[in-house]
């Protein structure tokens, strides 16, 4: 391949092993580095190159980095100054932004990344892959980036895509649990996990549909509703409660919602639309 | 239309009524009845009749009945002695084989039904509505009960509509709460709800993605993962709480999920998969 470039990888964990391999299955030239050199050996065969230390990885046209904390990867950062450097470990907007602050002082051009998909994920359609920071290194690396998942660049802020990416997890978090909790009730009646998830998975789909809608009532303020009121909502999570307890199950998942939208409802949000839950929580 | 029937509508709510409206669209013969009259005049207007009392209503070759809760139903439901029931007014298992067992004691064959859909998506593609009971009313009654939505019939067990219902709406409310919580959080950075959804949207799609894997695993109670371990997990909601915290914005969503986990890690889970949370909800 005529266009094929020099690649970085520091960190071989789930994440940064996928990374690399997605890279090198495009062709490109990767230089891996790990704490476990071991763990480089399946990339090795693949064509991958080990480096020794940190700052031999760091001689590539661009590095991507992918350890387990930021905590983790700055004594490893602090032995390299490389041209580009597209950090893709996960942490808060404010590690971000530190991380940019000291890459500018390097004179370093430095691109923030959040992957929203599952290792198995990298370089198949539907990864995401969110970006913040130097806009000009993030076209130039565009084409290594691509070859991850999807790339989609937030604007300058190095902190924005942390954000994002707290705030997408959270998503996730909750459905999970909210999954796992239904799981649960339903399993007290021996319905099984593959019998209920076509049901859950169809219905998820159309709770997605209201979402942008609740979005719209959130950005105006008018919690006006025609289709079903707040003091519903939280009478259904309060039966919702009841139900698993009776059944013995925890209510570790519906109780702090039935007692968030409660307090919302309270607070005179009870003929609103859901959408006024948000008012308790900002 | 010559297999047009005539199907009594009990409650005229935003959801009675567009059941109502919906029937009437596919040619049906409709008499309906509400506590306030005056509600049926759109309807009226439409051709639907007006019963007086709920058992005009009943005259008709199937009865739906959909009122705010099994409570105001019950005195509605002991005036009428219908042929056939489907009651769409939401409760909990429990009480729709109460009502199933009244009906049996009366000689009425009886459905019990629950929307998973908004009254403006009733009689839309992607409107669901899940159904136990009588398995030969389910049959005689489909044509009335495709107009709705599409239908769904989950076995002879009235009370198994009642216990989907109240978990799928656990998933609703989870999901909707995490949503809101992630616009509260991009809020503090004066990311506008427009800017954001569309990447919760595309995350939330590949989230459901997730559940049928989480699904085998909650099934066979085999925790292992090459994905991401409840550790990780763990600590990326407690980081989310700390963000949020610091930002001003309530916890009340993250906080109890970050202790969930936190004690299912503690339990020993820590490097299984989020699946193994169920061990801490059942
Ligand atoms: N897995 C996912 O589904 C996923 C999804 C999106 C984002 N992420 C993010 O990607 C990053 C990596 O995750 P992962 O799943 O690859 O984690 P992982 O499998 O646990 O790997 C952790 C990596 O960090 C290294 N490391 C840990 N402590 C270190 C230290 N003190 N010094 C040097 N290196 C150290 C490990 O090196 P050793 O091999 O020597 O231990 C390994 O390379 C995390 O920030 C994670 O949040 C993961
Ligand atoms: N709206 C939704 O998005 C949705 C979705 C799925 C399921 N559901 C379920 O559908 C059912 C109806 O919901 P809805 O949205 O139509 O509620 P709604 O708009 O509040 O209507 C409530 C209905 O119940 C009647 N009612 C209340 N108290 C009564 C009493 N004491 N005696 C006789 N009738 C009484 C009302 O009559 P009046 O007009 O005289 O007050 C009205 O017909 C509920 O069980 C709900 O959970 C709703």
């Amino acid at each position: 391949m005529g266009n094929n470039k020099k690649v970085g990888v520091l960190g071989l964990g789930r994440m940064g092993a996928a990374l690399a391999g997605a890279l090198l299955g495009a062709g490109h030239d990767v230089v891996v580095w790990n704490r476990s050199p071991l763990k480089a050996g399946p990339l090795l065969d693949r064509g991958a190159r080990l480096a020794a230390m940190p700052a031999e990885a760091a001689e590539a046209d661009v590095v991507l980095s992918c350890l387990s904390t930021y905590d983790t990867q700055q004594p490893v950062l602090d032995e390299l100054t490389p041209s580009v450097l597209v950090n893709l470990t996960s942490g808060t907007p404010e590690q971000a932004r530190g991380v940019a602050k000291w890459a500018s002082s390097r004179g370093i051009d430095y691109v923030d990344g959040v992957i929203m998909a599952v290792p198995q994920g990298i370089g198949t359609p539907g990864a995401r892959i969110l970006y913040g920071g130097s806009p000009t290194a993030f076209a130039a690396q565009r084409d290594v980036l691509e070859v991850l998942g999807e790339p989609v660049f937030l604007g300058e802020d190095a902190g924005l895509a942390a954000l994002y990416d707290l705030a997408l997890l959270g998503i996730m978090w909750s459905t999970m649990s909210g999954y796992l909790h239904a799981l649960a009730l339903v399993g007290t009646e021996g319905v099984a996990p593959e019998r209920f998830t076509p049901m859950a998975l169809s219905w998820l789909s159309a709770v997605g549909g209201f979402l942008p809608g609740i979005g719209a009532q959130v950005a105006s303020g008018e919690y006006t509703t025609d289709v079903s009121a707040l003091d519903i909502n939280a009478a259904g999570l309060k039966l919702l409660v009841e139900t698993s307890r009776e059944r013995g199950i925890s209510t570790a998942v519906p109780a702090p919602l039935a007692e968030l939208f409660g307090r919302a409802a309270a607070a005179g949000h009870g003929a609103h639309a859901i959408a006024s839950v948000i008012e308790e929580i900002r």
